[in-house]
This record gives C-alpha cells, structure tokens and sequence, in this order.
C-alpha cells in the first residue's frame, strides 16, 4: 500500500516560468526558410499567421519566460498534474525498475495540449485577435484549443482530419461544448480542400491537409490568427511546464529519472517531457531520452532529416526536421493520433545529434500496452500515450534482463475515454 | 490563485473501515419483506441471490466495519480522491459560500461504482463465485462491475436498459474492454424479458426489468450471483469511503460543512457522501443534508412512501421507501442515470424522518448547471452528477440572498466524458 505512491505538488508550488532548452542545448537551429523564396525567414514573416508575443517567444533564447498570471490561473484549474508510480504494472513486469507516470490526463479537455492552447489564446486575445483558426487529427488539440478560447472569448475554427472526424464523433461534441465550430478536412471551405476532394472524392485527410486549409481560412479572414498543437518551439516551451513539474516531483520523493519518455507525433508532448532534463542530459549522459512513434508513422525512426513544409500544400515556412514527406497519408488503419509527417525541430535535431532515441511499436503492440495499463493501473490511456506505455514497458524488461534498479519516467499524456471504439 | 485550494490525502490517510449510519441512526429500518409470503425476510433467504458476507454487511449494526486488504489495495489505485474548491464558480455566483465537491470521477470507470464494485466482487470470490449477473442504466455500474470482475477473476454479465445501451454506445466498449459481457435489457435471454417484448416491440427497458432480468438469470445458473450498484445497505456502507474522506480532508483545512449535498438515483452517492455525516447531524441540526434528483424520475419529492419491490417482475423483496410504482418507466428524453423508480431504504426513512431534504431539477436545468460547470471547472459532468451541481448553486445563491458564509459540500459522482452525446 504504501508502495502506491502519487507525487502531488500544491497550486503555489507550481512553476511559475516555463524553461527554454535553446538557451543550453549546445546547437543553433536550422532558421526556418520562406517556402516561396527559400530565404531564411524574417521573425516578421511569421506574423502573419502569429500574433508578435508567441513570434517572439518562437525564437527566443532566454532560458526562462515568465508564465502570465492570466495563464497560471487556468493552468491552475487542473495543474499541476499528478505523478503516479505504476506499481501494479512494475509487480506485473516483476520489474527491479520504478516506473512512474506523469498523467495529463486531468486536464479539463483529457490531454497535455490545454497546457499550450491556453497561452496561445491569451496571447492571441491580448494582441487583438478575434478568430483562431486550427487544424486537428484526433480532435485533441482542437478541443484543447476550444476550451481556451472560451476562456478568454475568442472564436475557435477546427479543421479535423475527415477519418478522425467520422471514428471520433465524440470529439466533435466535446468541441462543440467549448463552442467550437469544426470542419472535416478536406472541406470545400477551401480552395485547397476543393483541390483535394476533386482528385480523390474519398480522401481520408491528414494534418498536413488540415494545416494547409486552416491557413488558407487564416489568410482570407480579418482578425484571424493561425494556431499549431505541436512541433513549433513556442509550443514546446508552453509544454515544458509538464518535464518541470515532474522534476519537482521527483525531487519530492528523492528519485532521480534514468529514461524519461514520452510518445511521439508532432513533439510537443515528447518535448514537454525531456526538455526540462536538458541540463541533466549535459551534464550526466547517463539519462536516456526516449520517443516513442507508431510504425504506421514513423517519422524519427523512418523519416528523412531535411528541410520540409510543415504541410501539404507548401504555405508554412520549411523547417529542418525528420519527415516522412509533406505528401505522407497514415494508412487509414491507423487509429490513434500521432498521425504528423514531420517533427519538431528541436526534437529532429536532438536525435539526430544523437541525444535523442527513438522506437517505433506497431498499432496491435501499442493496444496490448492500453489494454494492460487499463487493467492494471485503473486509467484508460489515449492511444497517443499507449506508445509511451509501451516504450516504458520495454525499458522496464530491459531493466529487468540486466537487473538493473532504473528509474523509468514517462507521460501519460491523456486518457483514452473519447477512443473506446479504437479499442472494439 | 492561493484560493484554488485541491485537498489530498495520502494513500496512508485513506480510511481503513467503512462506516455504518444504522449504528447510530435513533430509528430500526422497516425489515424487508419476502415477495411472495410478506413475512419478514430472514437473512438466509438473501444468500440466494447474495453471498454471505454481503449478507451479513447487510443487516449489521456494527458502527465500524474493517475494509479488507485485497479491497484496500484495490481503492488505493485512484483513492483517496480530491476534494477541490469551486472557485471558480463560486467567483461567478458572487457568493459568500464556500464550495468544495469531491470529484469522484478518477475512479477507473470514471465514477463512484468502483467503491463497491470491487468490495462486492471480492465478497463474491471469496464465496466461490463464478459469475455476477447485474443491471445498469446509463453503464456506469456495469463498467464499475465489470472492472472489478476482471480485478478478481469473475465473470461479468450486464443486463443494460435498452435505451441507454443505444444512446450510449461508450459504455458498452468500457464493458468490452474489462472482459464484461452486456445484453440490451429487455432480451430474449429470459422468460420476464421475452414478455416485455411481446407486450412492446419496442420498450425502452427500465432499470425494474433489468433488474428482473438479472435475477431470472441467477435464479437458472450455476455459481452465480446477483450485484446490485445501490439501494441496499450493504452498498451506501461501501460509499461511506466517500464520506469519510471528505470529512478528513475538510478537518485538514478547518472547515466543517454547513449543507451536504449528492444527486439522488438509488441512493449510493448520496448515502455514501451524507450518512459518515450523521453523528454530526444528530448533534447539531444545523447540518442540511439535500438530495438532488431529476424532475423526470422524483421518487424522494412525489413518490409515495410504502413498500414496494425494487424490481418491475416482483422477484425482489419488498422495502419500505419512496417509490413511483415498480412498473414506473421514465420518458425516453431523459438521458441521465438517476432513473430508478425507488430509493435506498435509509435515505427514504431519513428523508421521511425529516432528516433530508431533497430537490427536483429539470433536464434543462441540470444540463445548463453542468455546462457551465464544464466551462469554469474544467470538469465535465456526468448528467448524473450535474444534479448535486445545480443543487450546490442552489444553495450557493440563497447563501448570497441571506448574506450568509456558508460551507456547502456535493460529491461530483463521475464525469461525462462518455456522455457527451447528451450535451449536443
């Protein structure tokens, strides 16, 4: 009993900054290029689809960013988040590794993304903003992004993935009650949906179409701003909050992390996670990173490490990273989210600096990992997070072959109550 | 943000015995009558449908009852759960009341079931128990029945109202994925279900028939037994965990509680959140205890006070409550739980004692209580659930009217997140 441990922190003892890992990584990032003119971009460029605080936090070095008040409110809604030691699962695995959870399953929408949708909507708001305008796959980030902009009154416009659309009917309501308007994707709001849907009438969509029609809406609406989930660093900073929390808890409790893991798709949960141990992984290379992908997407484990568009249509900036070609379509068989063709570039360049490890687990791999955790330690997870499950699970056996008392961190990055079909 | 107060308890502080109100209640329960002779029931004849621990638990009037280990470890997978100031709504109600709901809804199947599901299950077991036959409405206790199952080695088998079963698609994965097995009620499995359905095609079902259901069903198999998820004292002493936590965690922060609310179906959220409360109600009438229920189904506010049947065939024994008439089915419109057509034997006798309050709520108003719940809290709420909300505001905005600084305390049994159908 005493064994099951959750690690709680107090809403005073959460962090009141958000950590930059630019300002200690020992690397210049690739700038982002124009894709018309492929000149490096202008901090200016971006905003057109930014408002300037976020720009300016895309490309900040300053290792630590004051959290605004407004935001630390509502973070302190459901923040911060518990760390839970997954004692049944480690009996199970008969394990000598302790395994611990980060569950940002307690967020008001059942995922890590409010942890970003939030500052981007005060951000938006303070800066005259009236209409975001987004794209989403599995409709976590569109339903996160709804919720904050009901928070701070502004008008949320989802473009979701058509495939995601029609398996998840539930996401659709759930934006709906934050007051959010979706669109399947592609749609004939556009001209590129239009495009889209005239080649192949049946096309299931992908973010990468997504994106592009959220950004045509963006550029033809006044007062309109474009926002992303994941793979920018302003979002991975916003994220960071999750890593920075877990460090505390750790703390707490006297541990000290060996792996810490998170599941990857965009990176901006994966980056949320193992940032905040940069200054660890400098100093003490012992500390393993770990991102976990599925093989039906495997952008870090498969892709190429270029400069690529963000998405299909060509309209955002080209950024280094590793992709499996703006074009990519997860087959349609592919349930969960973690359905991007490229990366963070933070996240692509730790790996390819060799900072970084990455594993793909394929769809039937990852649903065992659920079902267990499900059973065992009483959350149904998001197949998003069951990647991290599965990843944490091999780390544990590992440990367990080599007998070795490791210390496993990972995030569960929400819970899976909207994806029960998936499970069927 | 100091205000955004989240009280936990450790595993350690988690209670280690149920409490039982019957101990210290001034009245004796009217005994249960058998069906067919209406002669007083003798414990012996429970144990066809009920093992004999759960039958004991059922008449005793020992105060203090020892939670088993196997049960203890169970609950420590989510218990004990927060109790967490709504100060968010308590900001948009201008209040001088202080808010505070117990979330039970981090319970594996997403509500306060689980609390005894899994001491049922255990009980069942350790009885040689092979198979658990059971109701639900809207599933919540199915999935709790069924996780718990799984927990111990049973076989579950749900008989869920058919309306539910169709409008609530989620509930039935849930069950699936705890190795549940759930049959739209009434079926064709039983000779009380085959003449429902000759009588109406298309009969909604009620939680009488599947009740009827199930218990036709232990009666012709071997092994088996029956779970009821309210009503009988065995179960509100199950909940009494969420009681005493509350009242642990309100000691923590000096508060004690003025009015005590829970949404009222068969009376285990309810039960369990007010009956630990009792020796401070019978010592200071100044504690309200309110019970919240739909205008659809008001057993506690216009059902009559006699003995009825819990089940529509008659095959239960007859209990002294407040009832709609065993053949009471509620409209098709309603969509929440809280459909039963009676009530716990103690809740009905502390309401007729005059030791309850108890309140009425329309769908409309329900939803429009959960709705902005959802918006200021971050939690969205089972329909359920959202009744003891609409109560809570209730109070909250008299306490504004009389200027008084009231302490008003619910229990939020669950979270909507798969009934978010319902909310579009």
């Amino acid at each position: 009993m005493g064994k099951r441990e959750r690690v709680y922190l107090s809403v005073e003892e959460m962090p009141k900054y958000w950590y930059n890992a630019l300002a200690d990584l020992p690397f210049e990032l690739d700038p982002p290029l124009n894709p018309q003119t492929k000149e490096i971009m202008k901090p200016e460029e971006l905003e057109a689809i930014f408002p300037k605080p976020i720009v300016e936090q895309e490309v900040t070095k300053e290792r630590y960013i004051k959290i605004p008040d407004a935001v630390l409110e509502e973070y302190a809604i459901f923040r911060p988040t518990p760390l839970i030691r997954a004692t049944n699962l480690e009996e199970y695995l008969e394990t000598p590794a302790r395994i611990y959870y980060k569950y940002e399953g307690v967020s008001p929408t059942g995922s890590h993304k409010t942890n970003t949708s939030i500052p981007q909507a005060y951000y938006n708001k303070i800066s005259g903003v009236d209409t975001l305008v987004t794209e989403t796959g599995a409709g976590q980030w569109g339903s996160a992004l709804s919720y904050a902009g009901l928070k701070f009154g502004l008008n949320i416009e989802v473009y979701m993935v058509k495939t995601s659309f029609e398996q998840k009917p539930m996401r659709k309501h759930l934006i709906n009650l934050f007051n959010g308007k979706v669109t399947p994707s592609p749609s004939l709001d556009t001209e590129f949906g239009k495009k889209m849907i005239s080649m192949d009438e049946d096309n299931p969509g992908s973010l990468g179409i997504a994106i592009s029609e959220a950004l045509e809406v963006v550029f033809t609406k006044k007062n309109a701003k474009y926002a992303l989930g994941s793979v920018l660093n302003h979002v991975l900073l916003h994220q960071s909050i999750i890593g920075l929390e877990i460090k505390k808890q750790l703390e707490k409790i006297n541990e000290s992390a060996d792996v810490v893991i998170g599941c990857h798709g965009g990176g901006s949960n994966l980056g949320g996670t193992i940032l905040p141990f940069v200054p660890e992984k400098l100093s003490n290379d012992n500390i393993k990173f770990l991102a976990c992908e599925p093989k039906s997407c495997p952008s870090l484990t498969e892709g190429e490490y270029r400069y690529d568009n963000g998405d299909t249509a060509g309209l955002t900036p080209l950024m280094k990273m590793y992709t499996l070609g703006k074009e990519f379509i997860p087959p349609k068989i592919h349930a969960g989210g973690l359905r991007y063709h490229g990366s963070a570039p933070i996240i692509a360049r730790l790996k390819h600096e060799g900072l970084l490890d990455a594993v793909a687990f394929s769809q039937d791999e990852t649903f065992e990992a659920a079902k267990l955790f499900a059973k065992l330690e009483g959350i149904v997870p998001a197949p998003e997070s069951s990647h991290a499950i599965a990843g944490a699970i091999k780390e544990a056996i590992e440990a367990k072959e080599n007998k070795e008392e490791k210390v496993i961190v990972f995030t569960l990055s929400g819970h899976g109550l909207l994806d029960l079909t998936a499970y069927s």
